[in-house]
């Protein structure tokens, strides 16, 4: 059983469980687990690691279109190390800063891997699910798509400096919380576009037709690919784009809405809102230029 | 560095850390990781796991005298197995219906060992902190002391049922509740009685004269260390309340209050509330029955 068919059977007993965040009245409440093997390339700092996994929790918080309230983090590691747990911490208060919430510390333990499990409440009278697309809404996103497809190449090439600043994000909690009067629908893309448009489109009953050309595309993601073995424009913009779409890990927003409100949006945006497709019918299925999107992308346990 | 260590260099950087929960605005949190090696006992089942591990946040929750309102918990396992992540789900979401808190699901993940990390939110407009204990307050214990330790015993024996049962226990969130109005200084006793004197004793700057004989015993431990080899029954006594007082993970709430405020309270309680000692100046350090208690009890990383 991979973790989506375990989240559905989940969902099956427990009926909070589905959109980014649970509700209880007036709060969302969301927790992630990450590990060293799987969520910290090596030459990832403690201070990003703080940054990057209380941030998670954040956009989740995003995604509701909630206020940040407060997170916090329960931290286990081969042997509790002064530095390393203080630059951790840093980080993961500095997250918390930049999106107006407080870190409140943690749990601390010792474990042979690397882990770290953080949690984010944020307030809400009014959160955004994922399940109200509606037919004739465009489909936005915010920032750009491919910074932590980037930064992992980065890690591996081993340019640690420019990879630990791609992969410290800031979390979209203002831009969720003026998204939120006129978004339909909204998730976070940490598993990627594809597999975001999929999950919306599950929740709300609906399609999409997606545009290739209006994808935000991370320049960083192009300007890594570029060192790649040559090849021709097509191939290469193709592969930029899938990598895009489908490598997930970037924690920018996803969300539907009527077209009439972009522009009052997006003039109270720090960041940029990309119109690239348009909510349809269910059985219209979910395409990029015409042709199926496949349902791919980062998925736990498989 | 050791666990308190650690957490003695978070407090320094990071003020809200220190308390059984954070504390933003009129809402507590708290978060705990568990490790299948270290926290779960062979035998253990995952219902009671999800029991347990979220019942430990709800713990924290109950020791700020605060409401339970949500949990969550992060699961990871080797592989997803369905009939196992269904009875974490049903334990944890039982524990907090018997607190009146709503478990709101998670995240899931894979990981070579079964870890979990669980977190919980409360509500109260006037929190308990562990720094108010004054010279000529007693000293009051919910519930039996030595649960815990029994249920350990008894999963080394192979007693898995009676083992499972002793290690679900249930989080003293109403007695937190009743306890608030009056308690000067409250927290749980997760690391063991005599290890919470200390903590309260450091943070209230007094000492504390405990008395051995209204120590509540839980009869689960008498009856487990009837089994050992024989010996005599002052040394008997003296094993089952070292044992009682120093292993901890029992969850109960060891607060101070004004001595008149104590009938009162017991008159609210269904649980019972034994009275153990003073609150003295800090130099008198703290002691049993006139003689030094030491800083004994379950460390994490030692």
């Amino acid at each position: 059983m991979d973790e989506r068919a375990a989240l559905a059977l989940l969902e099956d007993r427990l009926e909070p469980v589905g959109d980014d965040a649970a509700v209880v009245d007036d709060l969302v409440m969301t927790t992630d687990m990450l590990h060293e093997k799987t969520d910290f390339p090596a030459g990832t700092t403690r201070y990003t690691a703080g940054w990057r996994s209380v941030g998670a929790s954040l956009s989740d918080v995003a995604a509701m279109g909630a206020r940040a309230k407060a997170a916090v983090a329960a931290y286990a590691a081969p042997t509790f190390d002064a530095d390393e747990l203080e630059a951790y911490v840093r980080g993961a208060r500095d997250v918390c800063t930049a999106v107006g919430g407080e870190y409140v510390g943690g749990d601390l333990d010792t474990h042979e891997e690397f882990t770290v499990a953080t949690t984010a409440v944020g307030e809400t009278s009014d959160p955004v699910f994922r399940s109200g697309a509606q037919p004739g809404d465009v489909v936005c996103v915010t920032g750009t798509l491919g910074r932590s497809a980037a930064a992992l190449e980065r890690f591996e090439t081993g340019d640690l400096e420019r990879a630990n600043h791609l992969f410290r994000f800031e979390p979209r909690v203002r831009a969720g919380r003026r998204l939120a009067p006129e978004a339909t629908a909204m998730m976070d893309s940490s598993d990627g576009l594809a597999r975001s448009l999929h999950q919306l489109a599950a929740a709300s009953a609906c399609g999409f037709a997606i545009d290739r050309e209006p994808i935000p595309v991370d320049p960083a993601l192009e300007a890594v690919m570029e060192t790649a073995p040559a090849i021709d424009d097509e191939t290469f913009g193709n592969a930029v784009l899938e990598r895009a779409v489908t490598f997930g890990e970037d924690f920018e927003l996803v969300c539907t809405m009527p077209e009439n409100a972009v522009s009052r949006v997006r003039a109270s945006l720090e960041c940029s809102l990309s119109i690239v497709g348009r909510v349809l019918e269910a059985d219209a299925g979910i395409t990029l230029d015409g042709e199926e999107l496949p349902d791919q992308g980062y998925t736990h346990g498989e």
